[in-house]
C-alpha cells in the first residue's frame, strides 16, 4: 500500500540513477524528504540547471557549459595532438592523471554493431574532418581496453591511414602496483609480448 | 580542472544522497546528462513535487501527501492498537510484511542524549496525548533492536505505565532462516532466555 503518491513517484524517479534499486531509492527518498530538505532543494536546482546549460562542445563533443569547452578554447593546449576517448568521464580521468597536453575528441560510446552503434553515432566523420582542418599531427586512441574499445581503435586507425598522421594507442600491460600472480592471463601474455628494452 | 561549472555543481549536489561518494556522484551526473535526460527531467519534477506536497501526518507523524495519512484516515484499521516505530521506512517495512491491522506512530528518531535528541524531538508528548484521546488499548513498541532503540522502548514503557494500557515489545530472537552457528552471542543467549513452550 502507498503512503504518499508523490513519495512513491520520487522513489520511482530515483531508480533512473545507475546502480540504484528499489531499496536504495526508498532510502534516498526518505533521507531527502525527512532529513535533508535543503540538500534536496539544491539537488533539484542543480539538476535543472545542468539540464539547461550542459551541451556538447561543438569541436570535441565533450560536455560543456559553452559552445566551445574550456579545453578547446584554451590556447595553451597543444593543438596538434588529439586524444580520442569513449566518454566525458575518460576526459576527466586523463585530466586528473595529467600527462596529456593536447586536446580531446569524445566518441560518446564505442562501435557496437549489435546495439546499432556505427561510425555515424560516434561522430567519426566529424573527427576525420577535424584532423584535416586542424592540422593534427598525432591521434592518440584512448578507447577502453575492452573488446569493443579495441575494435573501435582498430577501425579508427584504419580510417586515419589516408590522412598520413601518427596514430598511437595507449599502452596496455601490468598496472602500477599490480601483482603478476593475480593478473588475468591475457594482460600478462600481452605484457610479455610488448616487453621493452630497459 | 573543471569542464563545466554546472556539471561540477550537479556532482556536488548528488553527494547529499546517502551512500554516494565523489566517484558515484560523477557517474550519476554523466549518466543523467549524457544518457537519460528524460529520466533526469522526471527526477527534478518528482523531487520538486515531493518537497512541496509531502508533510507529516497530523496524527501519526508519518510522511503523507495529505493532512491525515492514508492509514490514519482508513476507517477499517483497528483504532485501538498503535505501533510505535522509529521511521517512515519502518512503517513501509511492517506494512509490506503484513501482520499489523492497527495504526502507527512515527518517532522520527530514537532517544539519543549525546545528539541532543530528547522526548520532545520524538513527539512523545503527542503520543501520550493520542493514547488517551483515542482510547488506545495496546501500544506495540517496534523501535529497532539497537541499544538506542531499546532505551527508547524502555523509556516509552515507563511513560505509558500511568495510562493503564497493554504495552508490548516486538519479539527478538533468531531470524527465520537464521543459522545458530553464525548468530551473534547476544541474539543467541537472548533467544534461549526467551524460549517458549511448544
Amino acid at each position: 500500500m502507498s503512503l504518499s503518491l508523490s513519495l512513491d513517484a520520487l522513489i520511482d524517479a530515483l531508480r533512473v540513477l545507475p546502480g540504484v534499486g528499489p531499496k536504495t531509492a526508498q532510502r534516498m527518498a526518505f533521507y531527502l524528504i525527512e532529513r535533508n530538505r535543503p540538500g534536496a532543494q539544491r539537488l533539484t536546482r542543480q539538476l535543472q540547471q545542468a539540464l539547461e546549460t550542459v551541451r556538447r562542445c561543438a569541436r570535441c563533443r565533450n560536455l560543456s557549459d559553452h559552445p566551445l569547452c574550456s579545453i578547446c578554447s584554451d590556447e595553451r593546449r597543444e593543438s596538434s595532438v588529439l586524444c580520442v576517448v569513449e566518454s566525458p568521464s575518460d576526459v576527466a580521468a586523463i585530466e586528473s592523471a595529467g600527462g596529456h597536453r593536447g586536446r580531446y575528441f569524445v566518441l560518446h560510446g564505442r562501435l557496437s554493431p549489435i546495439d546499432g552503434i556505427g561510425p555515424d553515432a560516434l561522430g567519426i566523420g566529424t573527427l576525420l574532418a577535424l584532423v584535416d582542418a586542424d592540422a593534427i599531427a598525432e591521434v592518440i586512441l584512448a578507447t577502453n581496453l575492452t573488446i569493443e574499445g579495441e575494435a573501435t581503435a582498430h577501425y579508427l586507425a584504419q580510417e586515419l591511414v589516408p590522412h598520413n598522421i601518427t596514430v598511437t594507442r595507449i599502452a596496455h600491460g601490468v598496472p602500477i602496483g599490480g601483482e603478476l600472480e593475480f593478473l588475468d592471463a591475457s594482460t600478462l601474455s600481452g605484457a610479455l609480448a610488448a616487453r621493452r628494452p630497459l
